[in-house]
């Protein structure tokens, strides 16, 4: 699913770049007032940026947890997700039972599975702020698509409408009582990860620890020269300018890893996901549909 | 849902504004004495505030983790809250059959989802401490409202209420006693929200390990100046005046996090929520009344 | 529930004050030797006690979080505690049918719930190792409270009495099958959060872990003097009294939070606890007893 | 169930005093070399050990915390088989019908709870790998002792014939299909529990992390000497043994917990707690024979 | 299962040996320099890569424990299939009544449970990227296995059948319709553990986590030397040298536990676990078949 090449060494930087210029500018402009215009002794003992250093750490750490926790249980509820697409698909066809109208039965379950890859797309899509309904024609109905306008949540409103077809399957006894119970704890655990993906979205990382971190990190920079100007003279400058380009990348990395679904290179791939469901799901479904492979080219890395 | 907007500079930094404006004053009266009257060495060695800044580090880590995770579980429990009122909506529309009695089954649905929407209110509001009937007349009715009245946990009395109109529900042949049971495993989802969201709102933090790491900060604050002064002179005061603000400001930050109910702008968006919930829940049951949005305007900021 | 006034500070230091003296008199002996026969010199680097402060902080860190999480476990079990005692009454009152038998069905009700109530103040007065059946008078008839004198744990008889009891049901019609299994399952929720309290009741916190940490803080408090007599003198000794205070408080507070079921005032407070459960269900049960409020005077503090 | 009784201080020491004989003799040699030969200059900066021993605080807080957690959730697995075996007591006893054949239920009953009890004995036995039908033919028939000789693991043979009297019990009407799913579901609980225990047993700790961790300390210890020498003289001889001793022990510890099922004095109680659950189901079932009490003696202790 | 014999010096050391040879030559330079060519002074404070090995252990530190728990749930997820596994064998042995067609019901039983075998084979071969059907001939039939070749996902397909089987069994009266529910719930397990195992092949560690920390630990190396030539000499090499291997051998093993499914040496010893599944289940079965011990020879070290 995911490709594990390189991120380019540029793409890496380049979330940096303005800020380690002027780092460059700023440790080289002490390095030189240091060097030529040495009158008043400007360094400090470096134990002071050491502490600094070491409560950052601290800090950047437990962002960092936060930060990968994020981003591990997105990508833990879109495995859930992949679970119970097969699951639902599983008991769609294996529970139904197709004695006398066997062509109804038959599209009974193509409604229902080719809906639920949909619902996988319009769940993705409505995640990154996108059209959700958009591509949606491919999977359901246009009658069905027309419903789904009236809804704010369009993937709310799909699993309502997986609800009434099976409400329909056993006024119709396609299916019995206890099989329309198992197939609705099916579609509850999809509500669940729905809700659960919309929670990591909404709910925003406390931003005055960010705010906090990175004035101390900005602090710790701007004292870093002076430290150690003493023992490196004009090697300071590649010192600190390395130096300063860890902390704020381990910073931005965590800024990236803790919104696991804003439409960046690097978020979660749901479509790719939602792709590999619809394979397995159609595989099934003995669909002979292959879904065009949607490849994300170039602009997909992973961090 | 939260709005992403910036917190302004003086909200945070007005949270610690007196204890500011002391440790100025202090510093400032040990730079002057140094400064002018330097008969007595008062510097001391500045590796005693760093084994203290250590130790605080390593405790402020600890209560961030805590109170974090009791804001994050506050999160999750009312996540999970959208999630079972979506379900319970689902359930109640699809399950019940409306074959001979259109319009009481109609009423059941209504009555059940709305009194959802107004139970979510009602949790938001005693968990607050305010009045949890307060507005609850566009949810249920008169007659409720006063058998509500006896309740000292009145989302308690509401989840009977549900329970009672299933076991009606089945009496009357509405639903099956499948369906009764997997409802009434909804509602015990439901209770289970509630109760922990009760006991995060109840459970105090240990008081001691706040009064300890206080202390220590103090202790840290008050050496600070005597650690730094020899090298930095009258800078030493801009200085220990951010420093203490970096490690006054982390925790109170843990102190807003850890309480995630106490009826302050930076606490869990309750009311928000279960606006959403009602949005989601009408157009379920295909309601016309939209909710006025509830703009929480510019108390509310997210921390 | 928890009552969120301060602890008194004496209390605080009440629980390390010998420690304290001990440490005082130990210090200012020290420091009376190096102003008074400063003929050898006793001073010692302060980057000895550092390393000792750092191992230690890591250490105190690590318990604090295992102690802490035995704690909110506990919490997290008597909440669990109070959701299934609602629902066992929510699903008592709701699923039993009393068409014919109107008595005997609301005396099998109130029997019932009135036994989880009595189950909740059990299983607190066992886990403080009190008399479990003290006081059950008030919620059971004298011959079960006969029958319960049989068991070494009480709380297992009584869950016994009530699955006694749904069979009963059974058998007379007053529920169904669906309905057993469902109340059944909320016994073995109970049974499992009976376990969980017992478990963390009986298994002992790793003993040598203890013991290994605090033989390091007496090395590092005995070392603690030598290493600031050179710069401080006399005012060693509250430094070093004041940094002994916070270590070994620390450790206090982590050895009071490991047990949380020891009759102490900071334990977890299931007696209030059980108090609004008793409350909760009796409105459930409309009945008039109002539990007498069990106050906990003076005697509980939240640590 | 645990005693808490002190370990005794040699038992503590005697897991690490080879270990602590060599570095005595190691760091009174140095100690002679230093103050008797003292031509070379032998001593270190003290900030060299320093670095290594902030790494190793950081490596063994890692492997504490990992060792602590498997030791902790055997714990818990153990917890959950008492909380279940009392529920499949619960069970048997209260879901099976007598209305008939007394007899013939009376024996199912007595013969799947003893089976139970005796399934935990197997599985401690089994998971200690000594013989895990020793003493079961107190609690299960001869004949059924020797169909478990065909099973390599014997617990999944029991379990299995708890599933065959079930089977027999829905043939001859004693319990109904909901009730034998709902066993079958304990069932299903008692298993997973048993194989939680085998993955702990199985998963050896990574190796190449305790092969590290032990070389750095081994380097640590050998550098210590010739940091602390200058200040300390021949003081240093029972400083490095001390902070050797902790940093040893704590080490050791860890090496223990990881792996509860190990046959030592030290691992899980499994026999005790085999016992207390033997106790509480005989008495579910009224039952005469009172287990005799398996004391442990002086051999077990806790960590 | 996992053989607990030591992992050969060799191999440990075998994985960082080319670095530690141009760390080697390196260090052995600046020695070589700072002897005999001292005109000017290389020695840095050690303080500075101090502050670099502080970051780097927190940084390996979080690395450690993320790929940890990576390695600990795939073992998890598989001790899962190992229950499973057994779960669906009894309940397919169990469940299955036999009165009249004695033989057909005996058919089933074999090809549900020697097909759940061939699953657990399958997932880890198609885990570990190699041919997922190759040595499935012994546990399907001929046609069973041409019908898989038409899956992407071969487990996904062998599940579905699984599920087929049920549907006859139900349509043929050998189970009822609760148990059918029953197996399906195991097989749904069995689904979430496939997907588990999945999310943790396709999702990679956030690569400019590990980057960036490859990148500190480099710059950290090659200041070593620089800061402790001063007070060792010639002895700096060997010190210089072990230290590296510490922080690299710690960074390898890191970069292989949260792989643990790339059909290394080391990774999760999947045909070992299905090996013993094979042999409890064809025991449950009374299946003559010993499957022949897949000995894994020397190649598999535990890490």
């Amino acid at each position: 699913m995911l490709l594990k090449k390189n991120i380019p060494i540029g793409y890496v930087f380049g979330k940096v770049k303005y800020e380690l210029l002027i780092i460059l500018l700023y440790s080289l402009t002490i390095a030189v007032i240091h060097q030529f215009f040495l009158e008043v002794p400007i360094s400090i003992p470096l134990s002071i940026p050491t502490i600094l250093g070491t409560v950052i750490s601290l800090l950047l750490g437990f962002r960092s947890n936060q930060a990968y926790d994020r981003w591990w249980e997105a990508r833990q509820v879109w495995g859930a997700i992949v679970n119970d697409s097969r699951t639902l698909a599983r008991q769609v066809i294996n529970f139904t039972e197709s004695q006398y109208e066997e062509d109804e039965v038959t599209q009974l379950r193509q409604r229902m599975v080719r809906r639920q890859i949909g619902w996988c797309y319009a769940l993705g899509q409505s995640l990154r702020r996108l059209n959700p309904v958009g591509g949606l024609e491919k999977y359901v109905s246009r009658r069905e698509l027309e419903s789904l306008a009236r809804f704010n949540n369009v993937p709310v409103g799909m699993l309502d409408q997986q609800a009434r077809d099976l409400k329909r399957a056993l006024e119709e006894g396609y299916i019995n009582r206890y099989q329309q119970m198992e197939l609705d704890r099916t579609l509850t655990r999809l509500c669940d990860a729905m809700g659960k993906c919309e929670r990591i979205k909404n709910t925003v990382f406390p931003s005055t620890y960010s705010l906090y971190i990175h004035f101390s990190l900005l602090l710790f920079i701007s004292m870093l020269p002076f430290g150690v100007i003493e023992h490196f003279g004009f090697l300071e400058v590649p010192l600190v300018v390395f130096i300063s380009a860890c902390f704020l990348l381990i910073e931005k990395m965590a800024i990236h890893l803790q919104d696991p679904f804003e439409n960046k290179p690097t978020d979660t791939p749901m479509t790719a996901i939602a792709n590999t469901i619809e394979k397995d799901l159609r595989q099934l479904l003995h669909d002979q549909d292959e879904p065009e492979e949607k490849r994300q080219g170039a602009f997909y890395y992973i961090m």
